[in-house]
């Protein structure tokens, strides 16, 4: 058994950085990634199957970084980082389809002593039930002939804070040897690298993680619809909350939680514990929640233009503000405000956008946000709150405005209407 | 009117420390905030129905605290803090007859330029639409005759960081003088005095505070049902969850939430909420997740016991280490400790408890944990974690031990179950 060797000469790899990496997914998570894995001087590869982002990504003649649809490139990877998307079907079951086809081109290329590391979000046994037969269809071993790790992205965007390189990493290995290449490979550009016990671990720590923050925005979401029948506003009740200081974070109501994680892991969760006959009623009561949030915002929005515009034949127009799923982003994943666009489509508006960070979306533009622009429409829903929209514009003509963010708290007029 | 002078009045009393103050309900909260207010040199009388307890207090001797069972006194106070429970009653409905009770001796002797604090939790508007009407009914007017204010108590049993001074306290007034008249009293011993804009506003930050514990506290536990199914260990889990810099908050899993505030005021605000129609998912949910808790551990001890004891006719003996809601306190509200001693019982178990806090309860004493006594039992339940306990004696002999709290987590025997 020549393993002894393989992990040396892997690890003398990555502490020379002459360890090429390869990573398989080029969005939002695998971008970042390698982004941080080329300034650790690493010669990286992107995979992806748009064309496009390949493109865009070679026109940068960047040093160390390249982009392929090429699989067969995978063969001249030390270390493979997949991280492609782990999405829910429209009924709402976990979709592992892209992570199954990127396994079989992975287990057709897979090389001796190759690290692959999974960072996508998956339900905890996911990696050793279905990622570990798939790669052993290789005829290769795990622990002996290649190795395996799991270490789920913590990847925020638009957090101005905190990144790939100051958020601690939880890596765990299918055995030590996986464990300790995860870890020397990440310790490159992470300063804090966590190890835990197993695979199954962490990805656990991932769904407890994006659970606890379905689970708290929801129920603040439940709170803000009590508050509001009793007029108390929410958003002070938030604040004073706050200042106990400990057992408390704050969480803030909206349209419901967006992006690829936090609306969605909890799904596979559901999934895995329903096939087990766990029940789990907290997470449950949550994402039905989550689910139901948009349609508040839409139906206010109804109830508005209702009142207003009985008489009319044209039908009412709605101005989305912010349409990426948070601030400060153009990640629009699972965006509410794309489900309340869809809502109000579907209630015969016609809906219109502005995002500062999303310049065209199924086929729309960002309108540009005049005053002509504001007064031609009946409603505007502020849905996320980038910092760069001028809000204050609103104030100008009477034109409802739902502030489903509390973005014009201080200014009371009557044509704006909360959640 | 001369309401002018009568906060002025009041106003001077607060600064120069002669106005005397009654705090009616001396259980935790109430000689919690005695101990405070007589540190701030304020003459204090308590008032409680318990003479046992009037009695320790009087025996005492201290100069500026005083106890008595004698309502009429009320009249002698210039502030009087409501501290008294509100309890559920057996089928979880809101239990206001204390406090309504309460207010009809307040009323009865209430006195001009008096300021009325309310510091028990309670469900928005109960201040408005209960207290204040029955207050009325001594034909003086609010903000007028007499002030009322509701702050929310915020005090954690057993918390060694946090106290009466140094937790920021939230308070809202009827009006303005109310306002500023329990702000100022409570300034003269806690640090941060926070004033929100109505008492519906301190009313549901407190629900908010305590919903967010319990709905955290449910889903660890929901986790941990799964996790335990798939033989991932939920506590290494929470460790590696805690290291995200931001979005998280550890909650950790054990036989329920116990104690008169967290698994209590939601049922308050769940009975709020349904008179209005407005369902709650996510609190109703987590509600009864914590209510089932006390079961999980019990069905765990009978599996143990029917497994070792079916041929004998002596009812197994299990031996509760624990019996108030959480560490490093002689509080016994609501303990799920409690509620486990209750099915265990009705199982045909004969139970008894060591709590080095708790001397005795229902007739039963405190056992020394000596190994003779562990030894006599057929399972030991480890339901709170005082530091106290010499936990290790428990894997001196095979005596099986359900560890709701992971304390012998670094114990690896076979005789350790955890939930």
């Amino acid at each position: 058994m020549k393993n002894p060797q393989r992990i040396l000469s892997l690890l003398t790899k990555i502490t020379d950085r002459s360890a090429k990496v390869g990573i398989i997914g080029m969005g939002y998570v695998g971008s970042a990634l390698a982004e941080a894995v080329v300034k650790a001087k690493f010669t990286t590869i992107g995979f992806d199957i748009d064309k496009k982002k390949i493109n865009s990504i070679n026109s940068l003649n960047q040093k160390k970084l390249s982009a392929t649809v090429n699989s067969s490139k995978i063969k001249e990877c030390h270390i493979i980082c997949i991280c492609i998307p782990t999405p829910i079907t429209k009924s709402k079951k976990p979709d592992l389809s892209i992570l199954k086809r990127v396994l079989t081109n992975v287990s057709k290329y897979l090389q001796k002593s190759q690290l692959i590391i999974v960072e996508s979000s998956v339900a905890p046994g996911i990696t050793r039930n279905l990622v570990l037969p798939a790669l052993e269809k290789s005829k290769m071993r795990v622990g002996a002939d290649f190795f395996l790790a799991f270490s789920p992205e913590r990847i925020d965007p638009g957090n101005q804070k905190f990144n790939i390189h100051n958020t601690p990493k939880i890596v765990s290995g299918f055995d030590k040897k996986s464990l300790q290449l995860a870890s020397a490979f990440y310790k490159k550009f992470v300063q804090k690298v966590i190890s835990v016990s197993s695979p199954e671990t962490a990805e656990m720590t991932k769904v407890l993680e994006n659970t606890f923050r379905l689970v708290n925005i929801s129920l603040i979401n439940e709170m803000a619809t009590f508050s509001k029948k009793l007029d108390i506003d929410i958003w002070e009740v938030i604040e004073a909350a706050k200042t106990k200081p400990y057992g408390f974070l704050a969480h803030y109501p909206g349209p419901g939680a967006g992006g690829d994680c936090i609306p969605v892991l909890p799904y596979h969760l559901l999934d895995s514990a329903s096939k087990r006959n766990i029940p789990l009623m907290v997470v449950a009561a949550s994402v039905r929640v989550n689910e139901l949030q948009p349609q508040k915002v839409a139906e206010k929005a109804i109830e508005i233009v209702n009142g207003k515009l009985k008489n009319t034949k044209t039908p009412p127009k709605i101005l989305l503000v912010g349409i990426s799923y948070k601030p400060e982003t153009a990640d629009i994943r699972q965006s509410p405000a794309l489900r309340i666009w869809q809502l109000l489509e579907e209630n015969g508006m016609s809906v219109q956008y502005h995002d500062p960070y999303v310049k065209n979306i199924n086929g729309s533009f960002s309108q540009k946000l005049t005053l002509k622009n504001i007064s031609d429409c009946d409603v505007v829903i502020i849905t996320t709150p980038h910092k760069k929209v001028p809000y204050k514009k609103f104030l100008k003509n009477g034109t409802p405005v739902i502030d489903t963010q509390d973005i014009l708290r201080n200014f009371d007029q009557p044509n704006i209407f909360r959640l």
